[in-house]
């Protein structure tokens, strides 16, 4: 299994968390250090282990989790951090967010998620991932 | 000079960069590759040295250049890589950002930038900018 594709599986466990509301998963998916942050949109920035992981369990406890889909992932990798860039499309709006991870006890682990309003993607290109993932 | 000290004085170029319209600075500021990604406010991300800097030519180039200041500055150092986490705060409006950077000839480069848009932070600390820059 190539690098690239580690990747899009933590982003995809990422994501899967989310609409699972799986605070466990959630947990485990960040690394396990206080100097990671978050930037959910509309929000300020969050910066350490307990406020990231406080705002995650908020947004997860919601019984109002709205149904979105993750598409156009696109990863490059700097040594050993990575940056995936994909669209998070719900049924009205939607956000494109960067996700940074970096690698912990051999696996990828988020460091840094920041999501924001953007235009739906001019091209949705979902080719990188289905070739990695086939 | 620490490292972070480094990372802040390469933030502070890009937003010097910026606020001065110098398309030469702020080219430079990015990393001299491919795998570089540009996220504006309400912009669809742009990835590729191409579109990013194009991208800035096109805002540097604007005769409304719109006066901002930065706050709030913080740094993290994940062995090769940084991430600074800041606020741009404009007249009306306020955007937080995220700029990423690696090292590149010895010299911190930026290879992703996000911004969007923010409440005015709730706490402006810009007490390590301060205590790292004196």
């Amino acid at each position: 299994m190539t690098e690239k594709i580690k990747i899009l599986f933590a982003n995809d466990a990422f994501y899967l968390a989310f609409q699972n509301s799986d605070i466990g998963a959630m947990t485990n998916l960040w690394a396990n250090r206080d100097d990671i942050s978050c930037i959910h949109p509309g929000w300020n920035h969050l910066s350490g282990r307990d406020l990231v992981l406080t705002s995650w369990e908020e947004i997860l406890s919601s019984k109002n989790t709205p149904n979105f889909e993750v598409r156009g992932a696109s990863v490059n990798i700097y040594k050993n951090t990575a940056i995936v860039i994909c669209y998070e499309v719900f049924e009205k709006i939607c956000l494109v967010a960067t996700n940074t991870f970096i690698t912990e006890n051999n696996e990828w682990r988020i460091i840094h998620h920041q999501s924001s309003a953007s235009p739906p993607p001019e091209i949705i290109d979902d080719t990188e991932a289905i070739k990695t993932l086939q």
